[in-house]
Parts: structure tokens; sequence; C-alpha cells
């Protein structure tokens, strides 16, 4: 494992099960009331979050501070980015106060790994774009593995706006690394233009119809619905909100048809969720929801990805 | 006491007694050199601000680092919430994360009620709509029973904007709950309309009429000057800023009256204050104002709060 | 040394060396892997920020951290200031709580001297309209002395918007304390009004011609490009951003000037730069750039200052 955590393909196999076996001991802390382990004490952690975001920033800032780290949180609004400093000097000033990590979200696709470049602090993609976001890939693996075991011949289907989701990307490369088999569906408008060349990957296979997936043979272990960005309504990508829910949406008789081929299938979704759009109120509050359980698994994977990059010379996975 | 603190009529006389005696102590660290205590180390308080608010965020802020909480902010703006997501799942995201404690300011009244039935950590309500702010009206009284002793047969005389403050609904049931009498006066476009079932209440009276009131043979041992919200002047609850101040500001000549009948009268505000509108300049700065004793109290009365929600099992009032 | 830090005058040369010679101390912690310092646990630390800022705000909170200090952030924004609140009832209810240290920026000029007199709180000015930035200095100062000694009959050229420059302002004085010598430059709309009578002090000079100060008997020893305010730019103060740079810049021919003359020479900015307008990116890049330098002493300098305000009373320099 390097030192920075940029693309879900810096990982082996073996980092990835590493990260999850560290993250299943991390687990154990939330299960205490005494939540503080001394790891990185005198260690300092800058989220430098460019966008908005709550579960990804605070699961990061919770995370550091039980491992006793000092957390800074930096926003680009008010920051010196909206003075007109380059992405560059900002980072590189922040760097020069001797940091230990920066946890970056950037709206620029490769943002993270440009910064990895000028910096000597460990960064961390905390979603770059539409590229990457590899926490979020690490923490569904885990919740994934922690219910329905190891992932190898496993089968998740990813559903919703492929093109814009970096949450899909990320997933697709940690999820193929630990042997599961992805299906992923997208209206013809969504799907990346690039996508032909993955379907020639084994265990990789892609669709515009999700109720053809939902009855195929080879029957779904878990349901990961994307969220639909609200501004890309306006996109033509899809007629109306209605349409997108008709085509594509976990609705009610989709979940029962889920379940009727597969008790034991999950549903996952990485939140923010738009309940009533991409998934109904049913899916996400049903016994096959785990969608609360990745909140908490990514607090774990985030401790331990924090571990692996940050807590001295032998902890390189 | 319960796991939460969402209204003040939650709280039994002794739950009261036992927080402000709590808070006695706690007021000690405030004057200490090293202000630490390690009662709450470990443990991950969440102040979820759907409001703006200075004071009141870091007062629970101080308080929480102050007994060595891990602290965490949250606001609405660039969270999830302005992305769409409902509360319920916002809340339940956070609580997902095995945090302590949520201490929430909302702009719905009966937000923290429904937050504490989503979750398992507990909800401390920092005022939610027009409804409630228990930890103002526990530090209020907190600030009267250090100046005056106990509050029994106390009268305390409230006055302002009734129908939007929820400070003064939860002082009006911690006041009485420690046995005070409490008069409040507004306009009668600012009075609650369901108020006049309160006055059936002994030691509850209502007017129209500060004047009356200052004059009374019911002396005032205290004048709590409530917050105008100036966006409520467009409302047309009263003409004009001078028209609300001629009728129901503390003015000077007010002031004196007060003094004449009893020197030792107590002058409150919750803060922030607009001078010159419903108090004047020198009724905030009398030797008579105890608003900046109000904040000081808010500490040690929010640190008393935390011990009993979250000290472990003993700590139960 | 008094309990607050406003003006870069209320310090004694003895004083700006104790500062300098404690954040030599400091520096060193940058370079552990844990940076801790129990110095200031117990003590509490507001930056209540104004105006926005990442590098000072950011520096100040690392500062406070690694020194076990509680801090904590408030802004303008989100404020009781924002509903009305004067300043002076702001920071009194902050003061109120006990803290320790306010570090202030705000977009008046003069607005920390006026809250050191109304708090029992150190008050640090981090930036005062266009009045002083006293810390700036310090790290200024400590950046040359750590490169080329001590600085008597040093010369440090200043250039830029001097009007509106609290860098400028505080930087004279404590380079003049120090025995340097300085010259000013900038074209002769931002050249302040009032600077003819500072002219007869001996070892100040001002130019509107920096060209000829490259060039003159007096070589640099260091030279300090201001940024530029883009919000002037509409304000007639110069023609176009390309002429200001003809004039005002520090472009790759004007610093081979520079290096031929004085191969040491260092160039300094204090963030955030505008790369191409009064710094080229040839000179902010350059080995003789000591710019991130600056921002890693701010640190030191800044654990210095929190310590010789706040580390109790042997502290004073």
């Amino acid at each position: 494992m390097t030192k920075h955590l940029i693309s879900s393909a810096d990982l082996t196999r073996a980092d990835v099960e590493a990260i999850l076996d560290t993250a299943a001991s991390m687990h154990d802390v939330q299960r205490r009331e005494v939540k503080k382990l001394p790891t990185l004490r005198g260690r300092t952690i800058i989220n430098f979050f460019f966008e908005d975001s709550t579960r990804t920033r605070s699961s990061f800032e919770i995370a550091g501070k039980w491992m006793s780290a000092d957390t800074i949180n930096l926003s680009a609004k008010g920051s010196s980015t909206s003075k007109g400093e380059s992405l560059r000097d900002s980072v590189q000033t922040i760097n020069a106060m001797a940091v230990d990590a920066l946890v970056i979200r950037h709206n620029q696709s490769g943002a993270c790994q440009q910064v990895a470049g000028w910096v000597n602090a460990s960064v961390i993609n905390a979603g770059d774009g539409t590229h990457e976001h590899p926490t979020q890939a690490l923490l569904d693996a885990y919740t994934l593995r922690s219910r329905i075991g190891e992932l190898d011949g496993k089968h998740v289907v990813i559903v919703g706006d492929l093109t814009h989701s970096r949450v899909f990307r990320s997933n697709v490369i940690t999820l193929m690394t630990l042997g599961a088999r992805v299906t992923v569906v997208a209206p013809p408008t969504l799907m990346p233009s690039g996508i032909g060349s993955w379907s020639a990957t084994d265990g990789f296979a892609t669709s515009w119809d999700f109720d053809e997936v939902l009855s195929g043979e080879d029957r779904p272990d878990a349901v990961m619905m994307l969220r639909v960005q609200r501004e890309r309504m306006s996109g033509g990508y899809f007629p109306t909100p209605r349409e997108y829910t008709v085509g594509y949406g976990l609705t009610r008789p989709r979940l029962a048809t889920l379940l009727q081929r597969n008790p034991d299938v999950l549903v996952m979704h990485p939140g923010p969720m738009n309940r009533g759009l991409e998934i109904s109120a049913d899916a996400a509050d049903a016994p096959s929801s785990v969608i609360l359980d990745q909140v908490s698994s990514g607090l774990a994977v985030r401790m331990a990805v924090l571990y692996h990059l940050l807590a001295g010379e032998g902890s390189a996975a």
C-alpha cells in the first residue's frame, strides 16, 4: 500500500483485505462506551472539502478524533480558493503546516491525484468529480462481507446514473478485486461511453433493463441504488423523475421480485437518498436494507484507512 | 430524568434542582486555570444546527470540550439536508456513527421530539421553532437562583414577542416548576392565542400593559426582555420599532421605576439584544443586568445537562 | 509584553526576540512524528473571524491544538452579528464563557483594540481592516532571521498596495524594531497619504519606481510582494492588471536583476498569491522563494505567541 489512497485501483486484493480486517477491529470501538484509541495522537488530519458533504466529512472527522488525531475542517467557501488562489497553492500552503493527511473532496476528476504530486502529506480521496470515491467502495465491501461473507463469486447489481457516479467507478474496481461479479444498470443516456471496453472483463456486465437483470439467471446478492443528482434533471438525461422511477427505481414490486428470488438479498445506497425517486421508502426501510450499516461501516473503514496510512512504519498492509 | 431533553416539561422539580446543583459545581471549573474534566472522554457529541447560532452552539461545544468529549459541528448549509435528504435520514445517518448525543436546533417546532423517536443517541433540544429551548430556561433559573436564592414565590416578568418565543415557553414551565410566579407581557398581536387556558394556573398572569405590571402590587424580582425578531417587523405585528419601544421596551424611565420599587431587581435577556429596541443600553449595562451572567450560567448548565444525560448509569437525577 | 497582541508597536525589540526564540523551539515540534505539547491543556482559544481566512485561521487552530488547547471557530456568517448584534455584545458574550484568548480578524481597522477594552481574555489581532497583522510581521521576521541571520542593517523591499495593506504596516514596524532598513514601493495611487512623515525615519524610504529600487545602490536582501486585492481593480487605483504587472509585478526579468545583484535574495509573499499579477510563477517557485517557509514559520510563531500570552505567570517576555 502506498502512502496515498487516490484510486481503488491502487489497492491489491491483499491491501483491501488488510483494510477490511483492520476495520473489523475498529468496528468494535463503536460498541464501547469510551470510544478512544491513542493510535494517532499528535497527528494532524485536514478535511479539505471543496464540495459540500455531511456524512463523508463527519465520518472522517469522527474517525480521526476517535484515534486521538487533531482534525481541522476547511471548506472552499471562505477559503483562499474563493479568493482566486490555485488548488496547488492552497494545498501546498496547508501542507507547509506539517500536517500528516489531507482528506480531499473536489469537484474536478483527478484533483486528488494532482494534489498527491504536490504535497508530503498523505492524500485520501474523499470523492473527486465523477472519478472515484475509494473509501465508499471499501465501506460497501465491508458491509457486504460482514453480511454475506467472502465476495468471491457473489453478484452485485449497481443501478443508476453511472456517467456521473464516482461511487460506481470505485465500487466496480473494489468488488471485482475481491472476486465479485458486477452488473451495472443505467438508461442509455447515463451509461458511460467508454464502458464497452470494461464489458470484455470476466464477471462484468451492463444492461439498460433493470427488470431483466432482476429476473435473469444470475440472481443478485445485493442491489446498490445510486443517487440521482437532481441537478441532472434538467440535463435531458431522462424525461421526468417519474419515468426514471418507472424504469430504474427500486420500487416495492421490484423489491418483492428480488426477495422472492433471494430472501437474503441486500439493498444498498450510498446516501443521501431521494426517497420515491431512485428508491422507494419500502425498500429503504426494508429488513433487507443495510443503508445505515453502510454509514456505520464507513466510520470503521475510515479509521482503518487512517491507521494504515498514518500509524507508523510497521503499518503498511 | 429520561435520556433526552426535549421539553422543559420533561423535568420534575427534583430533576431541575439536581441539574442546577450539578451546574453549581461545574461553574467552579470556569474559575480554574485548567478547565478540563475527564468526565465525557470517549463520548461524541454532535451539534446539529439547522438554524444559525453563535452562543448556544459555542456554549454546547465548549461544555463538551471541557468535559473531554469529542464534539462535531454540523450545519444545515452544506449538509445532505440541503441536497433534499429528509430530516429523518439525516439524523439516522449521524446516529449510525454511534454518537452519544445530538444537540439539535431546528426551525420546526416539534423537530427534536421527532428526532428522539428515530435515534439511539440522547437528543438535546437547543431550540425548535417557536416551541421550546429547555437549556435556556435552566440557565435562566440558575442565574436567578444564584442571585436571589430559591425561586418559591418569586415574581418574574417576561416581556415581548411571546407568540414566536421558545425562550418564553420553556421559561414559564421551568420557573413555575420551581414555584415562581410569572407574569407575561406582550402586545395583543404577539400574545399566543391559546394562552387563556394557561391563565387559569395559579401564579401565572398575562398583561398587555407593561407599565401597569411594573407599578402593580406584585413587584417584580426579575424582568426578562425577549428579543424582537427583526424579521417580524414586516409582519404587521406592530406598527414601527419606535412604537414597540414606547409600549414594551425596557427604557431608562421604566428601569428607574423598577429600581425604585426593588433595588435588587434583575434585568435579563437571552441575547442577541437589539439595543434601543426591546432594551435600552442603560438597562442592558445597568448594575441590575445579569445578561452576561446568563451566558456564563449557560455553559455551567449545559455541562450539567451533558453530565446527567451521558455520564453513565449512576447519573440520572 | 502585555496580555494582548494588538499592534506590532506593542512589542519591544526584547519582546520580538523572545517570541522568535520561542518560535524556534516550537518549530522543532513540526519535525516530530507526535506533534503535541501539554502546554495549554485546559485553556480555550476562540478564533473569531469576521472575515474569511484559510491560512491564518487554520494556522492558529493547529497551533492551539498542538499545544493541547481547546479551540473553537466562530465566523461572522451565522453568528449573532449577522442578526444585528453589536461587536461589543458579541465578544462580551463569548468572553463571558471564561475563554482564555480571542483571536480576532475583522474588517474594521481598530476593532481588535476596541475588543481588548471590553474583555478579560487575551486578544490577538489576526488582521484588522487595513490596520495591522502583527503575527504576520513576526512570521516574516522569523523567516528572514532563520535564512539571513540577525536583521540589523538588512534591507527589505515591500511592494504593492500599501494603502490597503495591514501586512505592510505591521511588517515595517517589526522589521525596523529589529534594526532592518525598509523601502516600500507602490504606485502613487496606492501610496498611503500619511507616509511622508514616516519617511523622516532613519532606514525608511519610499518609491514609486520598483526598477529603480531593484537597481539602486542599496541592494535588497529580501523582496516582499503584497497581494493585489482583486476587488480594488474596479477602484480606479490602476488602469489594468497588465499595467500593474508591468510596473510593480515581480516578473522573471526583475527576478533575474535581483539575483544578479544578490544571489541570496529572498522572495516573500503573505499569500494568497495572484500568480501572473503581482508575482510571476517563476518568482513564486524560484529557489529564492521562501513563501512556503513563511507558512511553516507562521505556525511556529503563533505557537510562540500563544505561549507568551497564555502559558502562565512566568511566561511574559
